[in-house]
């Protein structure tokens, strides 16, 4: 099933062959992006073959029309989509007037490299056309960190053996589609075009949701090295294209330099929009690719002091790791906190780039621990903002008082998706939104982000959870009804363990939270008190229920149950799958797989993750030994959490394993459809198993713990970390484990249970 | 909520008013139909205002392809439905060339019966147009039981105060709409269009299904009561028309006399069809509309000899259950085993003309015991006929061995639907089509239908049941896991009482059959092992199976328990709910209302219905009274069976409530909702809320038993049943009870649980 295309390297994504069936997957994994735009690796130039063509600007989304069945009350009407955008990147070519198509030659020599130190994609192509002119194609770009406007494209064609008429045209394109569209509608309607003798844009607009998108491109041409002038223009209904034409002897090139991308009303009024990019336009291109290229690599430089996880003796998981560091950080930069991080980021159209649980119960240590704490509460912050959407979405679904229930799947806050037993019944997301404040307060240790907003959003959360469940009197005990847990081949179910647990505790961290602020900022209290509301009696309910909550439990086992009835199935583990039915989610009918034992991605055990210091170790061992059996892991997010647990239990070869089918999940293609997009928040998760995993990072008390264990395959490995405002770094070699302050002040930590005394900059086996 | 539109007389449906916004609604309420095809009451002539128009031809369907949100494995691709046909009832007119429409002019008098002792139709209207003409319609319309294919129709225009011009123009039209289509394509291609002097013929064809239909029209026209020959022929594509046009004086009228249909590909070969509906059409033209429609009287007379049921002092009851009856009688006559009962009958688009289990669990009873028993033994057959498609939707969701699962909604046999909660878990139905072979048995003593092709189905369903349980390790028993009841406001829940005991009904009757059959007909019974690949060990393992199936119970109520987890709802009752939230479907979301304890049919109470003798009174009567608290009835099909249990446990006040609830559902538009049209399969309900109800007709031990009790609100009530061949009748009066044999032999009968000895024609008290 795997896939060898991709070229092991520490630092670079290599394809070192041209394969037509290749090109969509290519066109996932060599993706750039800064955070504010994204761009599958589409050639510049036209190409007729098999291509999924997609430019993103972060934020611009159409409310596209749900296609739903059987319509249910409370269904939201729309699905916001991240959309295609107009293309920027294009540039045609054409020799002697036959427009170039890598389709339609023969190609004597491909060589592509995503450089991930420095965020640059380069091409370089050698073919043979029909006609029997052999000629080069150099291509590079990069998409600016330091400019989240502007992208770079540096583009030459070369003629070797005959003389030729070549004709480079960029071009700027507003006519483009959508694959994931669900009626055909029309998602931009262009305003306007303006043109200058080396500067175009477009102005198009979303309909309906009515972003302002401005695309445009600047251009400088050279022949032979030497700039030139002598370029025309074409034009027609939302496309401009400069035509720079040159008669070429063997040996002689043209060369164009083309800056362009997107600024979107998430960015600036439209009003300004001309203005604003036409000026970082016209000083990029007199500043040239090369200086800009400089600039772009002092940004990734800072990037990876801080996020690189270096692993010696295993290139193939180097890269990996390191491919999933580098996504992470094209997707998402923590600058606008109307942006989030969708599950393929903007790496293609499913999941419409919207924003899911994952965010917060993968993707948020990742950021927290490898960028500063703006970027984490950038991430709290975008949850903050939707809390009134997400009253309004309880309110809908018959809640009252101020109860909130976040979406499954969101752009602006609304709920987009659409079926029952996820939309209206894996509500244990809103556990997440809360898990990743606590994650906040831990990690910085720092109480006035809760005190001034995570309240208002965990208020609303606890009383969802006490209005969501209901007293059994056959239980004696609060119950909790018609779910889907995290693990999602079970719909429907009674007393998901891990949804009970985790609204027990929502409930609990609440009432803990407002005691201590009451305790500790009375004035404080009473604005929150004020605020929202709240009543001392209203708190007190929460407390007799978190306390009261059943939570299914088997003795015979010592196990937790993942719901009632869950050891009525017919418990056969998946060992018994014949492989041909795997996945079973691509074989098995809805009602097989939902009667099966078969867990999707952790559940009971994504608990044990997330309150990992609530359960004993014997607790861990029955509970991971009684419910490994049965998962088959067909999320994405599932064999890290498995990783990590597995590490807990010292059993790193088992954490290892794992550990491989995540890494490079999407570098070798593992499911067959990197073509579609890259599985971006699952990538958190590879990051996840090493630093949680075979790190063994923990915090609690105030102190950050590790407890390295080294993978058989490895010589070494070594990560950094920012924990309240310090950076460490701990390295794991075969023979020790280090850890070093590298920037801060000594904070508390430990190392294998022992605690390390750092000078201003020290280390410790 | 109730609407008092429709005028009350004991065999007359009467409407004496012109309101445009009911007019939707008597469309539906005055629809026309003979089995074979049926019509919406549109008008024949042209009207501008809100209007659904609809003609069906009965089996012809189109494939459209499925709307669904998020698919998953096993869903069939497409829903078959029944079309919305060309229209071969149309009658323009015009006065001083201004074309007639009742939307644009003054109505003086409206008055529109449908006389269902006849199933004729007739609307008066008189009018003044702007222009000042005062003008007055009369239409007739029957649709014939003596000839499948053919529709007649008298249509009169007479002028009243001054001279005017005035043209008739009968014509057929192709070029039709359906409001029920997914994706908007075509459905229908034009083949051919056919005219002769006075008789005209569309040949269209569906896509894809490539069903062949013929519309067709004839036309006398009349001035004055003397024929005319003086008319022309307007034609364009998909539309022909005869144009009849006089000068009139005041007080002379013109009228034309118009035959016309289809004939399908179910019907006749699409050769045949020309030469077939041009003899009908010209036969029925020299007859005379009066002469076919005495023809008609005598058809109907027969079917209401046998199927009518009389109320005395109870004129709205007495229209109610009338209507009913005739309903029945004209969506399906039993003469073609391509053919079933839709829950819309063809009085509209919705449920696509498809079968539901509706047919075996509700419409069964009421056509083996009103009709001979070839019409029962053809909806047998229907799911005879669908057995292999039936095996092969099983084989797709992961059954083997021959298991079959027949569809939730289907016309061909093929499965439509598509929410994985109803298509692969509302199982049950499977045990309603082996509970109607039962029946069969019951009502007519005959096993022979059993023994050659009953069996197979009976096999088959067995099988499914066999691999659809699995072992409980836990309860030691074999569980159903997954399912949905009868009660469809719970989803996906485990160990559904009904389910589970059906199921095991299902395996003990095929086995007790097998075993029977063994004895009798050892011959008969090692083909049927042949044929089904049946072994000894087979059966026995039924039996096993069937002998441990986990029945929830509670002790505490003595009831059986819907489902597992029941009792840990929030039992709070149907009276809680604050009327502006009901009905809940409308107001609640879906997992509100699947964690409420809130019962949209019978569930547990569709069980005692079904298995009436397994249970004691006392069993009943507590189930009763815990589960009828918390049935909301939202489906039209709850009510007459709780009118049943009512009525059994000698409530008859409470079984009066439950009957008025679907007896005139939609004469009286309790729903808002008729426009749409007729619940047909609920209607079926009715009857049985009085036969099984107030009648108390039970069959048991090949004997017949009733034990009457009359509403207060009804002097009297009297109805028959073709019990073995032979037609008895039971009236019930303030004062005494009678069962009179009627025709045929004695057969063995009770009342109120004293066997009665009829003579060749007896009575007793």
């Amino acid at each position: 099933m795997k896939s060898n295309h991709i070229k092991s390297d520490p630092w670079k994504i290599i394809e070192d062959s041209f394969d037509p069936n290749k090109v969509e997957a290519s066109e996932s994994i060599f993706s750039l992006g800064n955070g504010a735009m994204g761009h599958r690796a589409n050639f510049e130039e036209y190409y007729s073959g098999k291509t999924f063509q997609g430019s993103y600007a972060a934020g611009v989304y159409y409310p596209d029309k749900t296609r739903v069945g059987w319509w249910k009350n409370g269904y939201p009407e729309y699905f916001a989509k991240v959309l295609n955008a107009p293309n920027w990147i294009g540039i045609d070519v054409y020799y002697d007037n036959v427009k170039l198509d890598l389709n339609k030659v023969t190609i004597q020599k491909f060589l592509r490299t995503l450089d991930m130190r420095t965020g640059l994609y380069t091409r370089q192509v050698t073919l043979t056309t029909h006609e029997g002119l052999n000629l080069s194609i150099f291509a590079t770009r990069f998409l600016a960190l330091f400019q989240e406007e502007l992208g770079c494209i540096k583009y030459s064609v070369k003629i070797h053996n005959v003389a030729a008429n070549i004709k480079v045209c960029p071009y700027i394109d507003a006519n483009i589609k959508n694959k994931d569209s669900n009626w055909d509608d029309q998602f931009w309607e262009l305003k306007s075009q303006s043109i200058d003798e080396n500067f175009a844009m477009l102005h198009t607009k979303t309909f309906k949701s009515e972003f302002d998108l401005c695309t445009y491109q600047g251009v400088s041409f050279y022949k032979n090295s030497i700039p030139s002038k002598e370029y025309s223009l074409e034009k027609s209904s939302g496309r401009i294209s400069y035509v720079f034409e040159a008669n070429l002897a063997p040996n002689e090139e043209v060369m164009v330099e083309k800056v362009g991308g997107y600024c979107s009303s998430l960015q600036q009024s439209q009003q300004k929009h001309k203005k604003h990019v036409k000026k970082i336009a016209l000083e990029s291109l007199s500043k040239g690719f090369d200086a800009l290229l400089d600039l772009q690599k002092s940004n990734w430089d800072e990037i990876w002091e801080m996020a690189d996880i270096s692993i010696e003796d295993d290139i193939k998981a180097q890269q990996g790791i390191r491919f999933n560091i580098f996504q992470l950080n094209q997707t998402y930069t923590g600058k606008n906190p109307l942006l989030n991080i969708g599950p393929k980021g903007y790496t293609g159209e499913k999941y419409g780039g919207s924003t899911y649980w994952d965010t917060e119960a993968f993707c948020f240590p990742f950021y927290i621990a490898t960028k500063n704490e703006s970027v984490a509460e950038n991430l709290l912050n975008y949850r903050y903002n939707h809390l009134q959407k997400a009253i309004e979405n309880a309110v809908k679904l018959g809640f009252t008082g101020g109860a909130a229930l976040f979406p499954m799947v969101t752009i602006n806050g609304e709920e987009c998706h659409n079926e029952w037993e996820i939309t209206f019944e894996e509500i244990h997301r809103n556990a997440a939104i809360a898990h990743a404040i606590y994650a906040y307060e831990r990690y910085t240790g720092k109480t006035t982000y809760v005190e001034n907003k995570g309240i208002d959003v965990l208020v609303g959360i606890s009383r969802f959870w006490s209005q969501r469940i209901s007293f059994s009197k056959e239980k004696k005990k609060y119950v909790m009804l018609g779910v889907t847990g995290p693990n999602e081949y079970e719909n429907n179910v009674n007393n998901n363990w891990y949804t009970n647990y985790a609204a027990k505790w929502c409930m609990e961290y609440t009432c803990k939270r407002l005691i201590q602020i009451s305790k500790d900022k009375p004035k404080v209290h009473k604005t929150i008190q004020e605020r929202l509301d709240l009543s001392n009696p209203e708190v007190i309910d929460w407390e007799e229920k978190a306390s009261n909550i059943y939570l299914p439990y088997d003795k015979k086992n010592d196990i937790f149950l993942q719901q009632d009835g869950f050891l009525d199935k017919d418990l056969k583990k998946t060992l018994v799958i014949p492989s041909e039915e795997r996945p079973i989610n691509q074989h098995w009918s809805w009602d097989r797989i939902l009667r099966s034992p078969y867990i999707k991605q952790a559940d009971v055990l994504q608990g044990f993750y997330f309150f990992e210091n609530h359960f004993s170790n014997e607790q861990l061992k029955n509970n991971f030994d009684f419910y490994e059996p049965y998962t088959v892991h067909e999320s994405s997010l599932s064999p890290s959490i498995h990783a990590v647990l597995a590490a807990s239990l010292e059993r790193v070869d088992q954490a290892y394993d794992f550990y491989l089918q995540t890494s490079r999940l999407d570098l070798d293609d593992y499911n067959a459809e990197v073509h579609e997009g890259l599985h971006i928040t699952s990538m958190a998760g590879t990051w996840l198993s090493i630093v949680k995993g075979f790190g063994g990072m923990r915090i609690k008390d105030n102190a950050i713990y590790f407890s390295p264990q080294l993978p058989k395959a490895w010589k070494s490995f070594s990560f950094k970390i920012n924990f309240r405002g310090s950076i460490i770094e701990l390295s794991v070699s075969k023979t020790n484990s280090l850890l070093i302050l590298i920037k801060g002040n000594p904070v508390s930590a430990f190392l294998n249970e022992k605690q390390v005394i750092f000078n201003s900059k020290s280390d410790v086996k």
